[in-house]
């Protein structure tokens, strides 16, 4: 087995985000008139992209998407990086292009030529930081098993999925074949569950998958209990145990708890003096996590990582580093 | 002569901002090998700017545009806005129309068709907060004087202009048409001179434009100097005594200082406990300068709420509010 060339590989939907501050009033109307939900993410057609959008507050456009988002971080980290995802040819899609590449992440997927323009996120922030995604996937969708380049698989360490590619059916398949190259080439899989309502849209496929191809899984408390539909954090644990090599559960500001074999490790959140947009919170713990893992850190050192990163990532507007998250190692230490 | 409908119509180049966090060495590299300009504006081709964009660090995307920052903010005070400038019909140019119409803004001007695409501005911020800018004017340079709508210049208390618009020909021609009109409809033009090397490139233009047609001049210390190439800030102020019915200069955290006719106001800095990015300082400033203007207030009421405005949009990443800024009516009261 050669040495990998890239630490970790993320795949998800390449997406632009839209961001803008609404108030509690907005978000209760659009409800009631078509189903948001407050704080998950909704699947919306170019149509409703189109009205919602209409409707919005004046906003700022930041590259996101999930897996995006964590190897932007990853990079931020220091650590090699490559991405595979599909965005248009147009200009969100070379926004999203230019910032991935910024970071020296390698990204070379094809973009889709003729067809739905790039992803982008609907976004709105409420008072209380929380953020409600509205999603149109445009060319996402797109992305198939032919994207997946087995040299850049088998020259990762870790190939890291986000679960909102379970939505595109072929992104599925891509899914499924990328973590069947990493498995060959002797890496490993990582996965986060990005949503529960996700989570429950495709919960015998998500069972399946965790179980035959995931070696350390990402979820959040809600994503943990949708799983296997648990109703208390202790039975989510116990479910989750030995499932995985490694399991980490996300708690927000109760912090985490990352379980690798018999050991349970718990990790206190990092402080924030202000939660202004919670966008990117479980990306970017993802990538101070798999950043430390892939150093060969120990497991507190990891979730101390992906605490500080989180904590920096909520504490401004957008769901990417405002600053070197390579300065966190030093203090991590 | 009719009630004016409008309070402030502004005019500008139509931008999208992309604004990216460098360190001092990047501009200086910058400087060296294409004569970048720190805290300045330079204009640059679309082979440049693609050329720059590929070398600048990750960013995120803001409406932005002298004059359409400064109507976004005064649309935040709650006043009535209007804009004229041009976009492409392109994604950047629809993020630009959602921006100034989600803030109540009428903007009407038909995008170009066929052409350049709308215009950016790569946008530096260093760790000081200060902001340099290389604009590609693209689909603004197109501002012609067709595009000057005369129902809605005579309908708007006050045509304000961006004096970056000096750069582009028919642009600058734009200009007369609409301060002709403005005055012939008995109404006031204001002008922000935009930036010190613009008003070098065209300062015969410049002073010919201030003595003849503006009302209310806006500019900064070293703008106000480079207009009658003057030496100390005392020389400044006694060349422009009188020129304009009102003039105001701006000195960043040493305040402004307001001259009308005889009379001379100095306004004190709102304090800032971190300057994050400047971008945007005099637009907001001038956005709050002539909300309480076209509201009869006071020159310190009025100079106060531009402080105000001043010292929010400089705590944060972007050139536009990141609140309501008729927040800030009662505390200016």
């Amino acid at each position: 087995m050669k040495d990998p060339k890239i630490d970790l590989l993320a795949i998800g939907n390449a997406i632009v985000d839209v961001l803008a501050q609404a108030d509690e009033a907005f978000i209760a109307h659009q409800h009631k008139v078509s189903g948001m939900i407050k704080g998950g993410m909704t699947l919306i057609d170019e149509a409703r992209a189109v009205e919602l959008y209409a409707q919005m507050p004046s906003g700022i456009e930041s590259s996101g998407g999930s897996a995006g988002n964590t190897i932007a971080g990853f990079a931020s980290f220091g650590g090699k990086g490559a991405y595979i995802g599909k965005v248009a040819q147009d200009q969100l899609g070379e926004v999203f292009r230019h910032d991935l590449k910024a970071q020296g992440v390698l990204f070379n997927t094809q973009p889709l030529a003729i067809g739905a323009p790039t992803a982008r996120c609907l976004i709105l922030v409420t008072p209380d930081g929380q953020r409600t995604m509205n999603t149109y996937l445009g060319a996402a969708v797109e992305l198939s098993p032919i994207d997946i380049d087995e040299d850049i698989v088998s020259s990762s360490k870790i190939t890291y999925l986000e679960g909102y590619l379970f939505d595109p059916p072929q992104a599925k398949e891509a899914f499924r074949v990328a973590s069947e190259l990493a498995h060959k080439a002797g890496r490993k899989v990582a996965l986060s569950l990005s949503d529960p309502f996700c989570v429950n849209r495709h919960r015998e496929d998500f069972q399946a998958f965790v179980e035959n191809h995931v070696d350390i899984l990402f979820a959040n408390e809600q994503e943990a209990m949708a799983l296997y539909q648990t109703d208390t954090f202790e039975q989510t644990l116990e479910g989750l145990k030995g499932v995985c090599e490694v399991v980490v559960i996300t708690r927000g500001p109760q912090g985490s708890v990352v379980m690798a074999g018999e050991r349970i490790v718990e990790i206190t959140a990092e402080p924030v003096s202000k939660v202004v947009d919670t966008t990117g919170a479980g990306d970017q713990y993802a990538a101070g996590f798999l950043f430390g893992y892939t150093r060969g850190y120990s497991l507190d050192v990891c979730g101390r990582l992906a605490s500080m990163a989180a904590a920096e990532v909520i504490a401004h507007m957008g769901p990417r580093p405002n600053m070197k998250y390579a300065d966190f190692l030093k203090k991590a230490a």
